[in-house]
């Protein structure tokens, strides 16, 4: 399962997410691929293709049952579980993803907010205090926490990342704008929200560039 | 230029932003894709892949003129103009929007900030103050802008979607976690930021299954 490309994971938590709304509706037992397909936004042989990857899934004909795929979806994105995460910085992207709501829903739990800006430590972010970052290390080690968000000034990403896998962290969703030297096995995500806007950018722009009339003046 | 993958665009907004860094240090004038590839993360061979959809870059053996590539990149991306955007929802995410670096650099602006919260209208977010929504229409049409970004909550995206686009508006950066439904020509990049924590979750799930001993206790 080491080969599983990353879109294909993508689409898992969209059809996982898909599922679980299906579920709640509880109107129908068994879902086909290509409903499935067409209410993400994709092909029926993309779904097929992308859940063959785990083995065999639903009957020909018949489609998938709701409950069992969502079950397995579960298991393979490994949702099944509660995580327990950290975040490091406190700023107004760290707020916004601490009052988040989606993370809930799929069993993730930021129980931690770091700063090292006196102003921020003390202050109430959703249900937590911020903590001072200098406890840091020895709550992610008490805790045996492996996943941290990482939402500081771009000049501080490094050191703090240095810092958070020296305590025990495997993965990091890395949200500043730094390319992060790390030993190879640290998962790190970079989440660089300008590269979602350059794509939009990038088609509105194919757009004009085709149909200049229409645009200008 | 219309088949050109989301991955491959992703890339190029790195590749962009690397040689930006490079032109900024002024140490040399030539870059190679084996250094390229090596600095941003992926091999050379993807980086002469990636380059490949857009004409012939570049001479064997000596490498990419940095200046030349990245004006290049410039107009493929369409980051050599200046992009004017519109936020909708002046919550945390919102202020964390505004006040991200990273888009300036890149010629956009964030010119206006609305929502329909009479505690959040006539706040600041960074240099802006937020309007009222009921005047969104308006101030687009007058403005000419073409992109959005939707920081509302889900329950009011899909009719704050819709009015942006009868306001003229053609491409939207979605945060809600809500799939719109738009007419076609729309371009809708859907933001779920839950998607990348999930991906590392899958990752670290994956360790700690084929490496059990190591993690539990």
């Amino acid at each position: 399962m080491k080969g599983v490309p990353q879109p294909t994971l993508q689409r898992l938590v969209v059809y996982y997410r898909y599922l679980k709304k299906l579920a709640e509706m509880d109107e129908e037992k068994v879902v086909c691929s290509k409903k499935m397909g067409e209410d993400v936004g994709t092909s029926s042989a993309q779904v097929r293709k992308d859940l063959s990857y785990f083995g065999e899934f639903g009957c020909k004909g018949v489609g998938y049952e709701i409950s069992t795929l969502m079950r397995c979806l579960e298991r393979i994105l490994g949702v099944n579980k509660r995580w327990k995460v950290v975040l490091v910085g406190a700023g107004n992207l760290g707020r916004a993803l601490v009052n988040y709501q989606g993370f809930n829903r799929l069993g993730i739990e930021i129980v931690e907010a770091f700063d090292n800006d006196l102003d921020k430590i003390g202050n109430r972010v959703g249900a937590l205090a911020v903590k001072n970052d200098k406890e840091m290390e020895i709550i992610i080690r008490k805790n045996n926490i492996k996943l941290a968000i990482l939402a500081v000034p771009g000049e501080d990403a490094q050191q703090v990342a240095r810092r958070l896998v020296a305590a025990g962290i495997r993965a990091i969703w890395n949200f500043a704008p730094e390319m992060l030297r790390l030993p190879a096995d640290i998962h790190v995500y970079d989440e660089n929200l300008a590269i979602s806007l350059v794509t939009l950018i990038y088609k509105l722009n194919q757009d004009i560039s085709s149909d200049s009339v229409k645009y200008i003046g």
